[in-house]
C-alpha cells in the first residue's frame, strides 16, 4: 500500500474519532475487535467508517498466516473436497488452515467474531453462509476479506461469491439421457426454495423441449440431497407400470438412494434402469456400478474462492460473482435404451 | 498450577542456562522457539530441559485457544469423522481447529513445528503421523501436548495415542459370518506391514477355529485399503469353482470394490456372497445393499485424542495408549447361507 494511502487512513480515523466524540484509542479498538468498548460507541464508530469508506491498512503478512473457512455443517460429503481446496491454496501460500463449523445456523456463531478478528487471517471463506450486516462491517473495518462459496446460487449481492452453473449441468445429464434413446425421463432435484434446484430442473426441460420430448409432470419430484431422500423419491417413481426408464438425481448421494430403490425392485442398473447423479464427490466412483454424475468442481470452487481471497484489493471488484463449468462424467450407471 | 511448582520451574531454568553457559533470555528463546539461537546452543539447551525433566510452566489459557490436527494425507474417507471428534471437543472448550495437512510424508513439514510453536495451540492431534526426536523435544519444552490417533495398532512408545481393538474386531466380523453357516470365508486385510492387518487376520483364524473351521491359505490376501485394490483382489477370490461364499474386507472401501466385483461376476449380494467391510464410515450405510462392516469409532478415537490433550498435565501418564472398542454393524450385505 503506498504513503499517501496510510496518510488519508489516518485522516480518516481522526474525522471519524471526532465526529464520533471518542478519543483515536478507542476507534483502534473498535478497529481491532476489543471487548472494552460500550456497544453504542461501537456502533457509532463503524458507521462512520463505513460513511468515510474506511478500509483499514492491510498489515504485513504475518509470518504464519492463516486462511479460515467456515462451515456451517461439516457432516457434509462436500466439506471435504472444499477443505482441500482451501488447504491447497494455503499451501501455496505457505499458510494454515482454520477450520469453523457454525452449528445448524447458516450464519456463524457470535462468539465467532471476536475469534477471527484476534487470529487476523489473511481471509475468510464461508460455505453456504450468509453474513450479518454488522459482521460484514466489521470484517471490512478490519480488512479482512471473505468470500462465499454457494453452490445454491442465491449470493448476496454484497458479498463475492463463488458457484457453479446448475442449468447448464441440468442440461448435461438430461441430454446424455435423451441421446442414448431414453423418453421417460424422470428428475428428482432438490427443495423447491432453493435456485441450484430450480436452475437444474429448468436445465432438464430445455434438454426434452430439444429432444422433442413431453415433460410428464408425475416424473418431476423436489427433494432433499440426501440418500434416504432419494431412495423414497424413487420408490415412487418405479411405482407402476408406466415406469421412468431413467431417473436425474439431484445429489450423488440421492443417486445412491435410486440405486438402492432399483436393487429392492429387482431392476438392474444400467441394464433396466439409467441413473445420473449430481456432485461427483469422490464416492460417485465408487457405487456399484460407478456413476455418471454431473461434475461440480467443490474443490476448483474452493480454490477460487481462496484466491479471491488473496487478491490484491481492488475495491470495484468488491461484490463478484464467479461461477464455474460443470460437466458429465460418464461411468457405468447409463446405457442405451434397448427396444 | 501451585506456586512451588512456578518456582522449581524458574530454579530448574536458573540451573540449565548456568549449566550451559548461557544467559536466562537465551534459554527462553528456546523455550518460545525463537530462530534467533543458534543450532548448536538450541540442542544443548533443550538437552538440558529434559535432562533437568523441565516441563514448562503451563500458560493461562488463551482467550480464542486452538487445538491443531495434523494429517499426512487427507483425502482419507477418515478425515472428515476425525476433523468431527476434534471439532467437538474443540466445540465443548470455545476452542478454534488448525487444521494442517503434511503432503505425503508421515511427519509434519518441517515449516510446521515454528508455525505451531507461535500459534501456541492448547494441543496437537497426529493422524497416523510419527514425530522426530527434535520436534518432541521442542513441542516437550513449549509445553504444547501431543497425541498420535494410530488406528495402525504400531504406536510409538514415547507418545501417548489412541487406537482401536483390531484383533476384537476381526474375530466380530468372522464369527457373524461362520454363525451364518459360512465355511469358506475369505479375508482380504490390509498390507501385511501393518500391525493392524495381522491383528485382524488373526482375529479371523480364531474365529474360524473356534467354528472348527479350516483355513484355507488361498483365500486370505493382503491389500490395501482402496475400492480398486478390493475389487482386485475380489476378482481373484471369485474365479474358479470353489468359491467363497462371503469376503471380509479390510475397510469399507475394499468392500465396495468387492460389491462391484460380484457386480461384474453376476453374483447377487447376499444371496449369493457376503461382504462385511471394516471401519463403518458414513459411506457404509449408503452402498447397495447397505454394508455390514466392523465399526472403528474414529470419530469417538478423535474425541478421546483431544481430551487426553486437555487433561491436567500428570507426567506419569505422558505415553499412555487407549484402546477404543470395536462392534459389528450388521446391515444388509450378509445373509445365512443357503443350502
Amino acid at each position: 500500500m503506498r504513503e499517501d494511502d496510510e496518510a488519508s487512513g489516518r485522516v480518516t480515523l481522526a474525522a471519524v474519532a471526532k465526529e464520533a466524540g471518542v478519543s483515536m484509542p478507542t476507534v483502534s479498538k473498535v478497529l481491532n475487535g476489543r471487548s472494552d468498548v460500550s456497544r453504542a460507541t461501537r456502533a457509532k464508530v463503524e458507521k462512520l467508517l463505513d460513511l468515510h469508506g474506511y478500509r483499514r491498512r492491510v498489515q504485513p503478512a504475518a509470518r504464519y498466516p492463516l486462511i479460515e473457512i467456515v462451515f456451517h455443517e461439516l457432516e457434509s460429503v462436500w466439506a471435504m473436497e472444499l477443505i482441500r481446496g482451501v488447504e491447497n491454496v494455503a499451501k501455496e501460500n505457505r499458510a494454515t488452515v482454520v477450520l469453523t463449523e457454525s452449528g445448524t445456523r447458516h450464519t456463524p456463531d457470535p462468539d465467532w467474531l471476536p475469534g477471527v478478528l484476534q487470529r487476523r487471517p489473511l481471509g475468510v471463506v464461508l460455505v453456504f453462509s450468509s453474513l450479518p450486516e454488522d459482521i460484514k462491517r466489521q470484517l471490512r473495518a478490519a480488512a479482512i476479506p471473505f468470500v462465499v462459496i454457494d453452490p445454491a446460487g442465491d449470493p448476496d449481492p454484497d458479498v463475492p461469491s463463488v458457484g457453479s452453473a446448475n442449468w447448464a449441468g441440468g442440461l448435461a445429464a438430461t441430454r446424455h439421457l435423451t441421446e442414448r434413446g431414453h423418453r421417460r425421463i424422470a428428475i428428482i432435484t432438490g427443495p423447491n426454495d432453493m435456485l441450484c434446484s430450480l436452475a437444474r430442473l429448468d436445465g432438464y426441460r430445455s434438454a426434452m423441449a430439444m429432444a422433442g420430448l413431453e415433460v410428464d409432470p408425475r416424473l418431476t419430484r423436489f427433494g432433499d440431497f440426501h440418500v434416504q431422500g432419494g431412495f423414497e423419491r424413487a420408490m415412487e417413481l418405479l411405482e407402476g407400470p408406466d415406469r421412468p426408464t431413467a431417473i436425474f438425481a439431484g445429489s450423488d448421494l440421492q443417486a445412491l438412494g435410486v440405486l438402492e430403490a432399483a436393487r429392492v425392485k429387482g431392476l438392474r442398473v444400467p441394464e433396466d434402469l439409467s441413473v445420473v447423479g449430481y456432485d461427483d464427490v469422490p464416492l460417485a466412483q465408487w457405487s456399484s456400478p460407478p456413476l455418471t454424475t454431473v461434475h461440480q468442481p467443490l474443490r476448483h470452487m474452493a480454490e477460487e474462492a481462496s484466491r479471491m481471497l488473496l487478491r490484491p484489493d481492488d475495491p470495484g471488484a468488491s461484490a463478484q460473482r464467479i461461477e464455474l463449468a460443470t460437466h458429465l462424467v460418464v461411468r457405468q450407471s447409463t446405457a442405451v435404451l434397448k427396444d
